[in-house]
């Protein structure tokens, strides 16, 4: 029985959930009723995984309530969250749903706000747990009896409020009895392959293996590999997909060697307001995740970044798309490989 | 009047060279008139950069023979030296042409060898600044008057005995005038982009941005990059190229967006009994370079990892190989990417 850690929960007043700047040298939570530190754990990257910014998000909400005696407004406060990271549509989902919770309410009566919106932020919370199921059910029929999958950011229970959604898949097929292997990449420059997925599955004893990021190209073209699986942030309605830096080339690379690649991610990551992705809408992030890597300076002071967090995987390199609601296929034919 | 660091030099029967792990925290030296410890600083990367391992080399062994009173046989001393790192190409032909001198002396004088050898030794760092000179003529004339170029890895005045390979076009082009500003890939696992490019160039006055590999996707599809300027480690015959990994995908991305790919390398890298490039034969690293980050710990303790050294760019990606005698042509055509 598979049994990924639980990265998040709402107990007693308080959102707890692992600071995971921490992994994998400390499993430490914090637990908080102050909507104001889960914001600051969003942007900081205690929290982390779209899936999991969302139920933050919700449980944010309605521990915004608190603070409306001190005239924070709640209109400001749900602006402030769905503002701490730009990208990820979960988080704007989320908050979307509590301002509907809000604008049904014709009472004024505070706590009956605040019970309303922790009722919906559990029900995002259970509903992306089921969620995760499915996507595993789904993605799980794709990966092979026996084989070795490719993957790269952290896309597990610590990513989500369940068992993930890429990796949730390979969860799935373990439990099913299908001998997989991961591949993980490092994921720079926030290294949350190394420090989350590899902790994750050894935790969950399936055999993992760390690259860096630019070694899939070699490994890919060693066909060594079954197939790429990844998350995703957003997808338009063209099926352009942001995701973490890297997954584009990744998607590029696996094409050229003939190696599916696939994006799990539950339907409320496609965005249907979007027709296309612009790469200038990309979120940059600070130069400091790149010089100092794991706290140490890697680069001279001053030194000057590129730092997208996501880059756009095109339709046309994506296999399928895993979703909650099952398998839609991508805009990439099998065979189309150069190499 | 550019005027880049110089990183290895013998004088006072020591080779006296940059501790390059240090960098950029400390700009430290090493010198020795001991040969094993040129092979301990080649192993640990202290001296990297393939014509700066065949100049320290050439030294090596003729620093190996002070060693003959203790027995050690020069033969075992050659082999030694010419295994400290599997894929540089250069070490293998320094360690060659020093077996010639071995050969053609008759006299049996071992401070008279010891000369010769030094001589010769001295003559390869010579040919290296002057292959660097002109290897920077042939690439300056291929970067634009203004513009950006990225690189990977480090290739200049750290990595050779003169101005460097790649970062060699870069200075000559910016003596000329050109006004030239250098993308840098941090090049995981080593960070040789990160911590020396950056360096190297910062201390140069030329303007220079790091990013880490996974975002060249996306840097080269927003039309920002003039041209990707590399070095080489090994190039096969049917002009296969062994470089830093990390190439091969940045080639694939560079086609993909039109973008020429260059290598820069002395002819010297050029293996003429070396019809194509084997996956299988390369390097292989330890794990300590990827899970520790600048010494510190990013994954779990006893992760397994996949740390190739290396990997192979097709010819087939390559615009034009950039060398002390000229510009030959690749095997890419111009205009022929999807993106």
């Amino acid at each position: 029985m598979i049994d990924p850690i639980k990265s998040i929960e709402y107990s007693d007043g308080k959102l707890r959930f692992i600071d995971q700047r921490l992994l994998p040298g400390e499993l430490a939570y914090i637990a908080t009723g102050d909507y104001r530190q889960i914001i600051a754990a969003i942007k900081s990257l205690a929290i982390r995984g779209a899936p999991a910014i969302g139920i933050a998000a919700g449980f944010a909400v309605a521990l915004a309530v608190d603070r409306l005696p001190e005239k924070v407004s709640l209109t400001e406060a749900l602006a402030e969250i769905a503002d701490s990271r730009p990208t990820a549509v979960n988080l704007g989902w989320a908050v979307e749903r509590q301002r509907k919770i809000i604008k049904s309410v014709t009472t004024s009566g505070e706590p009956k706000l605040k019970e309303l919106l922790l009722g919906e932020a559990r029900k995002i919370h259970e509903e992306d747990q089921e969620m995760c199921l499915r996507i595993g059910a789904a993605g799980a029929d794709l990966l092979p009896q026996a084989g070795a999958v490719l993957t790269i950011c952290n896309t597990g229970a610590l990513a989500t409020g369940g068992i993930g959604t890429a990796l949730g898949a390979i969860y799935t097929a373990v439990e099913q009895g299908k001998n997989i292997e991961v591949y993980a990449c490092e994921t720079r420059p926030a290294l949350q392959g190394a420090r989350l997925t590899v902790w994750e599955l050894q935790r969950a004893g399936i055999p993992v293996t760390l690259l860096v990021d630019s070694a899939a190209g070699i490994l890919l073209k060693s066909g060594k590999i079954d197939c790429v699986i990844v998350g995703a942030d957003r997808i338009a309605r063209n099926g352009d997909t942001a995701n973490k830096i890297g997954a584009y080339p990744l998607a590029t690379m696996a094409a050229r060697h003939d190696v599916p690649f696939y994006v799990a991610a539950p339907e409320s990551t496609f965005d249907r307001n979007l027709e296309a992705i612009d790469d200038d809408l990309v979120e940059l992030r600070g130069a400091e995740e790149i010089v100092g890597v794991s706290g140490s300076q890697s680069s001279p002071a001053g030194t000057r970044v590129f730092a997208p967090a996501f880059d756009i995987t095109p339709r046309e390199l994506i296999s399928a798309y895993i979703t909650d609601q099952g398998v839609h296929r991508g805009g990439r034919q099998q065979g189309s490989g150069d190499g």
